[in-house]
């Protein structure tokens, strides 16, 4: 059994529930009945990831009192700081140079894709030069677009927050359909569809929202947009939709970058110009039919919303950062720790592990039978995977509304 | 004692918590103890508020399952469907015509500032015209800007949504500050700054967000605020800012219309052309500083989030709808209810009632004392007014952070 320090990263944005695979990590690792204070000396974190580590920015997590550690896992953000960093060759021996300064031999990363590639990666370079280090991967991103697992950590609380969000804002346009004519909600997720897809567990009835969803995974075409549009508000007096930060244009261009009108600069008016596609959205409908609407973007609040995550993504979060230990321990290195679906109704889940390497080649979007035909929402089949993740949503009631003449 | 129907409406924008006071008056039309059952025949609802009023749309509160009313509670938007009609001179015969078809006697409207001046004209032409209506009002607004009452039913709930997603968001900032240097929050208010101030309730440790908060009470100073964000980013490394919809110029212009500069047309940018005070300030400081981050424009999410409305907000938010009921059949009209603050610490309220005259005069501005010196924050008063409408937040934790060399 090998022996050595552990250490704990968090990495890419953030979700409601990183903290508590961070949580399950530091417990775990603390557990004798996982076995691991027999292999795990020190258990370290990294702050602010990779880069942090990179400058030696080491905390020590053994020293954390426990109710601190317990309460992580209702406490959004990333409590060790995180980081966006891509590493490079000149890295390597760095990270080395630390690993050894620290005496780590356990290296627990909590994140998406790029992360699993800095284990993948780590792991490799360590092994040629003879540094023996297991690497294990803790999956999160409320963009659920990971392969080598049913769904992330993190999702589900997202899209909740999404569901909720859309459901109510949609009451409220309903209502107030004599005033304003349209809501645009915006999820974050640049390439994959499953935030927006969130949205359809808010309806129940036929005409409650949302009416449109917009993914990434098809392409953008405004006149059967506005087509759209058109034929709900005939139909309800009001049209709800649901846009993807990321959906582009036929030729990949995202809508977030204006194509209104040539008064407008795209080099200011892109990403760091600060604009959305909700926006660009609201200008079209407002355009072609003079409505007035409102658009919401609520970017990062969806990720760090921890009073509307879900328990049951709280719990498998915990359980994935217990796993991780739990695997390192008994010498598997080089993997992720899944999530693997047994049952959908009743819902039921283990946990799995999947190689890096194969996690690490890419960002896994909506299924293609998930998708209507139209491209404009999902399918039965989606609500029947998302509906487990996400929870029951609160039983708004509607008057009767007996006419009286 | 007068003897007729009941009728109810709902104007302006919904609250979380506006169907609690709905519930409270239908409940208490129906309850013998209120002694409301031999003055009061049926209970009826207007569609749409005096909008739909005007064209006879009237349903049958009576009518509703019991259970259904009691839901309304916990259900958010304007279940009877809301309007922003401005009575014009031709409208009071035709509600003449109305008030008689349907032998109403008692007019409740749940709303803001419009809609006290809308029960205030009506009950006065019939009076004028020899026609006996009761007339009450009762509050409603998240924008808290009403006179003649503490607070409104409605904004303690929407100002722990900005407190909460402040509080969330700037941890993440916090923690993110390797990537994102800044964020912005938009509160909805046109006029008075009470929402962006709830933001407040979030700090507890001096580096927490929000850093800064700009009040429409205060004409924004674009080189002052630049000079105050830098100073945070100075201190903290990153920068939360919160800022009400309707923060202006010194020459009454809004912020949300862009100054930048000329490439951006006004008239396409301003409200209907979708735009908002926040991206404004985020493109302000990328201009300045070449910071990454994001703006956050929620809208009418923080009207309607039921999951967050405070539980003294909706008790409130239903014994005003009951007293209105209480008020009416003991023969006084012509007034709203109004919640009396009789202790803050430990805070406890009682009812009143204001003359409509007085209410529907304008709206409530913060006084001076609850904003800083520097107009860009509010003080340990406005807090103190605050705290007990928005409740306790999550207690989220923090690593001790014991760095290991």
């Amino acid at each position: 059994m090998l022996q050595g320090n552990a250490i704990i990263g968090q990495s890419g944005g953030p979700t409601s529930v990183i903290n508590a695979s961070l949580a399950g990590i530091i417990e775990a690792a603390r557990d004798p009945r996982a076995g691991a204070p027999a292999a795990i000396g020190r258990t370290l974190g990294m702050r602010f990831g990779i880069e942090g580590f990179l400058q030696g920015n080491v905390i020590d997590l053994g020293a954390e009192d426990p109710a601190t550690i317990a309460a992580l896992r209702a406490t959004p953000s990333s409590a060790l700081g995180s980081c966006r960093h891509k590493l490079q060759e000149a890295d390597f021996p760095k990270i080395l140079e630390m690993l050894r300064k620290f005496n780590i031999r356990y290296c627990f990363l909590i994140g998406g894709n790029d992360t699993m590639d800095t284990i993948h990666r780590v792991e490799r370079y360590c092994r040629a030069q003879g540094y023996d280090l297991i690497g294990v991967g803790v999956p999160k991103t409320v963009d659920n677009d990971l392969c080598g697992t049913d769904h992330t950590p993190g999702f589900g609380s997202a899209g909740r927050y999404v569901a909720l969000s859309v459901k109510q804002a949609g009451m409220l346009a309903r209502d107030m359909k004599r005033v304003d004519q349209f809501v645009v909600f915006q999820t974050v997720g640049r390439s994959a569809g499953w935030l927006p897809s969130a949205a359809a567990l808010a309806k129940v009835a036929e005409d409650d929202a949302p009416h449109i969803i917009l993914l990434p995974e098809r392409a953008f075409d405004q006149d059967r947009f506005l087509a759209d549009v058109e034929r709900c508000h005939d139909r309800y007096g009001w049209c709800s939709i649901v846009c993807g930060e990321g959906v582009c244009y036929a030729d990949g261009t995202p809508i977030s970058a204006s194509r209104m009108t040539d008064k407008f600069s795209n080099v200011e008016f892109g990403a760091m110009g600060g604009t959305s596609a909700a926006m660009m959205l609201h200008r079209m409908i407002h355009a072609a039919f003079g409505w007035r609407g409102e658009f919401q973007v609520c970017e990062s609040l969806q990720m760090c919303a921890a009073d509307r995550a879900c328990s049951g993504d709280v719990e498998e979060a915990h359980a994935c950062g217990r796993r991780a230990v739990e695997l390192a321990v008994a010498g598997t290195s080089g993997v992720m720790v899944g999530i693997v679906r047994d049952s959908s109704e009743p819902y039921r889940w283990s946990l799995g592990a999947a190689p890096l390497a194969e996690v690490a080649l890419g960002a896994k979007p909506m299924p293609d039978n998930f998708i209507n035909a139209q491209g404009n929402f999902v399918t039965p089949e989606c609500i029947a995977y998302l509906k487990p993740l996400i929870g029951p949503l609160p039983n708004y009631v509607r008057l009767a509304g007996a006419v009286v003449n």
